[in-house]
């Protein structure tokens, strides 16, 4: 994964009120962790946990908080900036270009597009992917061996990683992400239990993504029972997410990893959710709210409120149990003393 | 997903003692909720707790329980069943064949088709499906990019769609439904720790489903260590779901999201397990139980038992055991406050 | 699944210090559980539990531990052996090379190779498989439907099973076992909020796996933001297991289904994980730490921990938790008693 960048081109992608301290002169053609980093890599202050190790840092470049107050060894720059985790997510939006620069427009020989599908021809449809009737397809980018089912729409600037299923009739935002595996308009899980059997509801809706959603690997999202399932401007889902028939998801939420949300929970703008936080069905989850990694919300949450455990409580008084259960062999100890003292006070 | 019913089609698939009461005269064009209903669209009341949106919904046509007593507003039509949401069932089960008819028979020139499976030709297979020497495939559908391993079986009357995956040797009965990406038949996870390392007990057993099994997405199933992983008639797995291998799951039972169920262990039937549930290997749980979502199962469970809870208790007990939680901080104050005042008695 | 095994065959699978009881002429034709073994079949007692079903099975040939001391009955055999587990697995090894023969060297011409790909000519390349530019494969099989990103590596001995992806530059080590599925180098999950909205950053890393890895159906690991997201030799990994960007996990972990692990986190060597526990990110889980299913990790852990509940505390303690909570009703009505006893005496 080579690069090479000099200085110059390093500090042309910064914030223009970026300070220098120290100087480098030769090319930085690595970027690593401050505690692995070698001469010629670019490093940064991302976590006030590793401050300690900038220090010892043997990078050539550092990007640094503004209030940063140490000096850089000989040879050895730091540049401090108002973000510095964002200014190298700066930096690293070029090395992705250079290293992994998006495809051609045209469509791969092996991909199979059917005639009543509409293509534009600034798309790209990589090899072995299925495009089916109805379907419309914008400026996208399908990588390879992707289903786009009938009628579905994939907007303008969306990228399909390898093997993402889009169901029949599902609509795709502009600049979307789907990674690969994730499967959008799966089935919702919706049976009736009649003559001693569950009946499968057949599930007529759609889901619809707005602008800028990513959708993680292996992720799930399940089309409506009617209507659609919905997920807002901004919203970045992580892996091995399951949404199910019905929900709605705000603009700018984060679902992280291997959360659950059930059917028809409704979730508002600015939403966090933790890794393998589930959240039960039919309820409001208010704007702004953030709910701990691997809580369980089982009723709806008012806005702004942080909430923690399995069932979740406010997450203060959840921190405050945590505490008391691990006290909790002490005061069976206190208890039994208690009332061995009283008993014996009481035959005196 | 345009469609277009009248009144008269609409009581047509609903069952023949519904009661009609209000007056609409217009075609039918969309279902919706209480909530979002317009003038054309149907709706439902399935959940009591939207029970006071009927009133105000507006709805051209609304399925209702028998004993719903309010009146429609004008232009606006009430039907009462027996249970509207699996009437509305009934109505989405035509719309379906309307919206995503089952494609023709017949093999997509770009599948790849081993010259020693046997394919029925009443089979569907999709375009870049792949299906294995030894392979059987009845009268079923291969939506897209599905791979039958050798020696596989896939019964008549079953949808397998996008990207589904049957390993060698699987069986896969009637009328299943395997939702895309789901995988039958990995590899057991089975290891055994020799020479300093976790050698590879190799899995030669296979996964065999019943008939009118559903998988959902990206769910996984493993092949037996020896033997079958089996999955009882009429059981619906939802979306990642998990199933180790030689676990046998009975008749008619529902696997809600996300769930896990380790080696070996066996479910009875019409057993319910809440989404994000675990259950840990070798253990029995009777026919009729009810895991709640979340939940952590570690020892064998008795036919009809509700389970909360991780590790999981009796419901009823776990549910106190929660109340009870929340109150620990003021119970460890009253029993400071109660230690304090029998010392200073005693001090008097 | 087929196979038919003189009882001479068996044995010359074994250590040479078996010992035989009783006597069996035919052909072994099966494997099965003791409970579920008919005459012809071979069974095993590897798990203590199953102890007392040895004298009532069927099975003509039995391995078992060498202190077992009951006596096989007429016609059957008793073959006791050091791990009679891993016995069976040496016997299943011969079995799998049967039923699934890994398939001949070369490329299926539905397979799409880009020129620029470097493919040994030991190499099986399945049907449907996409090779893109820059990437090597070693020796190894790729059975179908695969996805080898640009420049990504795949070493000798190595197989992937049915739907992998493996992202572009991610390397795979010697004799790796990818499961169906699974997605190796999908991007890390990583945002900055600038502007009133999550910006993306780029993650220009990759992952790379040591020598006899395993990963499971479904699972995802992600590539690194910047360097590498490290699996460690003999490690194994099972279904639906979420590897966030930057971790390192050492040698000869467990990590069992449906666990998460967050960003940068380290886990050291011989560290077991049990299925749906939770790691935190920025943490180190020591060598040898053992991790109770279900486990949220949110500090932390030293070298040979056992850990258990959420959030997790060492397991002795969470055990004596779980106990006491069960306790709690009575502690409570308890307290409530000793309360009044007190008041009751105050007002004397």
């Amino acid at each position: 994964m080579a690069f090479v960048f000099s200085l110059q081109r390093i500090l042309e992608m910064l914030p223009p009120d970026v300070e220098s301290v120290g100087d480098f002169s030769g090319d930085i053609v690595g970027i690593a962790s401050l505690s692995s980093a070698k001469a010629g890599d670019l490093s940064f202050l991302g976590n006030h946990k590793y401050h300690s190790q900038v220090e010892t840092s043997n990078a050539s470049v550092v990007l640094l908080p503004k209030d940063y107050d140490g000096e850089p060894s000989e040879g050895q720059i730091y540049l401090k900036v108002e973000n510095p985790s964002f200014s190298l997510a700066m930096i690293c939006r070029e090395i992705e270009r250079l290293l992994m620069p998006a495809p051609e427009p045209g469509a791969h020989p092996s991909a199979v597009i059917h005639p009543e599908a509409k293509v534009s021809p600034e798309a790209t449809i990589g090899p072995l992917c299925v495009v089916e009737a109805g379907a419309t397809v914008e400026a996208a980018v399908l990588e390879s061996q992707v289903h786009v089912g009938r009628h579905a729409k994939i907007s303008a600037g969306t990228y399909l990683f390898p093997r993402v299923v889009v169901g029949n009739y599902c609509e795709i935002g502009e600049r979307n992400r789907l990674l690969p595996g994730c499967v959008i308009g799966s089935d919702g899980y919706g049976y009736e239990f009649v003559e001693n059997a569950h009946q499968r509801v057949p599930q007529v809706g759609r889901v619809v993504t707005a602008a800028d959603v990513d959708v993680g690997a292996n992720s799930t999202i399940d089309r409506a029972r009617f209507g659609s399932t919905y997920i807002g401007q901004g919203t970045k889902i992580d892996n091995q997410v399951q949404i199910a028939h019905n929900v709605r998801v705000g603009k700018h939420c984060l679902l992280v990893a291997q959360v659950g949300i059930s059917g028809s929970t409704e979730i508002g703008d600015g939403v966090v959710i933790g890794g393998q936080a589930g959240v039960a069905g039919h309820l409001q989850i208010g704007d702004g709210a953030m709910i701990a990694g691997g809580a369980a919300i089982v009723k709806s949450v008012e806005a702004g409120t942080k909430m923690r455990g399995s069932p979740a409580t406010e997450m203060a008084l959840h921190n405050r149990i945590i505490v008391l259960q691990r006290k909790l062999p002490e005061l069976f100890k206190r208890f039994d003393q208690l009332e061995k003292s009283i008993e014996s006070r009481e035959q005196e």
